[in-house]
């Protein structure tokens, strides 16, 4: 197609593979399908690819009106330079390849984009062309199919389309803005936590975000945890840090007066802002940002309340998941994360206090008959844990939150408790999370509905569409009615045609549409059609009410 | 009463007056009638207070006894020294005095305490006794009422024996954390102010704590606010810091893509978590802290709709201290805040906005008849405002929140919208809160209440008591069906007597307590009684739910 096309590297990735070009115009899309007749035209050829090695000069002349070929022949440090050939064209290649061109099994060009030679902003920017190769048709096609679906879902380009949150340039990396919208989504996940967890006994409190730096050095927390903690803060003569966790916030509210065997278990529990540092190139959305809110408690017991408060944490916390949509076995499952008794630098030494509290947790995990793993060398420096983890669109496991047996946090901090033979005792502490950080949560969540969230949690429940301007006026009582009723209800009044607002609502998500024209506003009915597309019977609007009220209550 | 009583200083303080003695035993309180016992006789004698100058000489030698005195009158440098003597006490003093005690007409001792001489650790500990005079009984009565009434309302003695927030020395200073219960007072004053704030059209959002410095240039804050902000905290070559406003977080939303004429008012809002230094002498238990929740909200919209938008946050402003207790004209008053035309340091140079803005807030006032007054030079630099300025009950007036016109911000960050004629236009600004920072609202509160919060607010607002042991198992039920309709009941099933029983619920200033005895277990109904003693009639607990479900959902 150019005859003078100058050819950068070409090599294999992680998803395809890719080819750099000077070329004397610029590529479109257009040309990726031309390209490909071209292979195809290639393969069907059968051409076998043929590989010698050749001396520099003799490189050197074959590639002499290459540039960026001899370059690379300059560098290299032998003389001997493996070059491939197929038909009448020969590219200078490590290898291996296959046979010959047909052996290729399906290929397609995804892409084109602009890459500077070798990566570096000061050379030529070349054309860059992505493709991928699969043996046969049908792998092709399983994997396109799977890339458009985490396209679809990445939940950085749901959120800009749905308006859920931004970023600004000049508040920063990693903290992001919550819109209106993902505002709302965020509100409902915040109280529906807090108040379930209000029923299940916890004290919800609220502690501060920053504190001085000493208290991370009584947790012990602060060598662990230095790297990926804000800088300190000097005030006065005195140094603050934000936190990076929230349990010794909440051991000093326990320790704030003496407490009693029978406050005992101690259940606290917050919404709880921390902040940790990471790396710029790590920041992905809200998956991973440099502040966030962790649903986060501590429950503070007698050693032998240990069994059934951890079974009450798995029982929430297996509750919350199937609220949010997540089954036990296929969205997540468990791992047993136990310490290495030899290590005492990660891990603090008392191996009869490692050997209960792994038993405990083990324990606990089998009664239940709960899907779970061992792994080794993945506690925390205080204690055993259970991992929460937690598989993204993609496929990809990762821990979404934890529950931690600690035996150390007491000691350091001094807790006690008076017994019921008025012997003052340690108790032993329970880190947990029930959703994890609310951040990540939503992450998952946009991607796991792929923006089109459950009536509780859409920012907006009711879209009402008056067929013509002249239903307007009765179109807005009817959304006054249902904002009344608690609803969040919108009226779509511009004079757009029906077909259009509908599909709008529709791609906002919205999961109900009441439609209103001549006919419902003559009978006072509402024509209620689903984001699905699937219309409902003409119905009063009471009844309407009451069925979305339900199914909001019911969070289904 | 002591012979060899050695005189430190006796002045006159804001409060009254103190003397300090070294004596021969440590005063008690009881020692306090005798002394005024001794003091009323030399009242009654009227002896006159004898004033004279005498050389330095001679004072040495009449106070040849009086260690302290001789320091003090070494250190006077003229020759000639004030002395006063009533019957045969003489004093080294400067006067002036009244003509004879008995033109003093009422005092009272009020306390005794330790203090080194000269406020220097270093020197001896004396004893202070600290008292007050009027010219009538009946001023001291008021005034000693007035100080008992300020005593039992500090909201720092309230908050600790109700346990409601606690402060501890390794998170530091100024920097409260909630307990379970003041966290329930908090939690309902958020949701009330987020749900009303929503109900009235504000986009109620959440945003970062933190944000680059370059924000607060961009703002033009950081100049005016650097002494009080925290310390900048350097994360690879970014500069952040926590967020002393909130402001330019939500200029960054606003502007995170075009807007229409047709989404002004644009009403932002936001429970916003705000870090100013405060010197530590100045925090006040939660009146005056380090870190605070502002119900913050900026509403972005045109300039003629300021006047509409502003009377909508005064109505919500007064609606919101209504269902709080609070009386305009009583409890708060509002101040017009002017700028200075002639400082163009502190306020931004445009006499037309400043004019226009002023009059806009005048306006509103006058319209509203509200209770107000002007004052000169307390403007914002970015334009007028007007002040909640909210009396505490020791009756000292500060501001509580205020209502901000500002013409500058939208400048500093070129906000625009579209207008219906497709021009590109600057909006204003109204900064304002509903409710000021919830830590310093809590503070107010308690005090206003005395800790005996209505109903909606208490943290316990039910307290189950069975009259003995054979009635806890029924009680027990009683508290599950209260807690199951969404009540805070608690259960108090301990072996005391009811009496004791009820007295403790009322000091923990629960509203209701229920009592279960042989008769309501029998008949199955509850004795109500409410915290002030007066008892309701006996009735089926479904009416008790129904009358205090309809109280919390009232809110009065």
């Amino acid at each position: 197609m150019f005859a003078d096309a100058k050819f950068g590297i070409g090599p294999s990735i992680e998803d395809g593979f890719y080819y750099d070009f000077e070329l004397p115009r610029a590529l479109s899309p257009e040309d990726l399908p031309i390209i490909e007749r071209k292979m195809v035209d290639i393969i069907k050829a059968d051409l076998p690819f043929k590989h010698r090695e050749i001396s520099k000069e003799e490189a050197k002349i074959l590639f002499a009106s290459q540039p960026y070929k001899l370059e690379l022949i300059e560098e290299i440090d032998d003389d001997r330079i493996g070059v491939y050939s197929q038909g009448n064209f020969t590219d200078l290649c490590r290898g291996p390849h296959v046979n010959s061109t047909g052996e290729i099994g399906a290929f397609k060009l995804t892409s084109i984009a602009g890459a500077y030679w070798r990566g570096d902003e000061h050379n030529a920017m070349l054309q860059r062309i992505y493709g991928l190769a699969f043996e046969t048709q049908a792998e092709l096609d399983d994997y396109l199919a799977h890339l458009e679906e985490i396209r679809k879902r990445d939940h950085r380009k749901i959120g800009k389309d749905l308006d859920l949150f931004v970023f600004s340039d000049l508040v920063g990396k990693g903290l992001p803005l919550f819109t209106e919208k993902g505002s709302i989504i965020r509100r409902e996940l915040e109280r529906f936590v807090v108040d379930e967890e209000l029923r299940r006994g916890y004290k919800h409190i609220y502690t501060p975000d920053l504190a001085l730096v000493a208290l991370y050095k009584t947790s012990g927390h602060y060598p662990y945890y230095k790297d990926t903690m804000y800088p300190v803060m000097k005030i006065d003569d005195e140094e603050l840090i934000l936190r990076p966790m929230t349990c010794p916030h909440h051991y000093q509210y326990y320790a704030s007066r003496p407490r009693s065997y029978r406050e005992l278990p101690f259940r606290i529990a917050e919404l709880a802002k921390q902040f940790r540092y990471e790396k710029s190139g790590e920041l992905t959305g809200l998956m991973r940002v440099r502040a966030f809110c962790l649903a986060d408690s501590h429950i503070i017991c007698q050693k032998e309340q240990a069994v059934s408060e951890i079974n009450q944490v798995m029982d929430l916390i297996e509750y919350v998941a199937g609220v949010l949509g997540y089954k036990a076995g296929e969205d997540f499952r468990y791992r047993l994360s136990l310490g290495d008794r030899k290590d005492e630098k990660k891990y603090y030494k008392d191996d009869d206090a490692w050997d209960y509290a792994e038993n405990v947790l083990r324990e606990v995990l089998k009664q239940r008959g709960a899907n779970f793993f061992e792994a080794e060398k993945e506690a925390a420096f205080y204690g055993p844990k259970i991992d929460i983890q937690m598989k993204n669109v993609a496929g990809k496991e990762d821990t979404a939150f934890t529950v931690q047996y600690d035996f150390v946090g007491p000691k350091r901090f001094k807790m006690t408790y008076i017994d019921s033979d008025g012997k003052e005792k340690e108790p032993i502490v329970i880190h947990r999370s029930s959703i994890g950080a609310i951040e990540r949560t939503m992450a998952f969540l946009i991607e796991h509905y792929a923006g089109a969230f459950p009536t509780w949690l859409s920012p907006v429940q009711v879209k009402v569409i008056p067929v013509s301007d002249r239903h307007n006026e009765h179109a807005a009582r009817i959304t006054a009615e249902l904002k009344g009723r608690g609803i969040r209800a919108e009226i779509d009044d511009r004079s757009e045609r029906m077909n259009l607002k509908i599909r709008q609502a529709q791609l906002e998500k919205v999961p109900y549409m009441v439609v209103i024209g001549d006919k419902e506003a003559a009978e006072n009915t509402v024509a209620v059609r689903r984001r699905s597309g699937e219309q409902l019977p003409a119905q009063q609007l009471a009844s309407f009410i009451e069925m979305i009220t339900r199914e909001i209550d019911d969070k289904t």
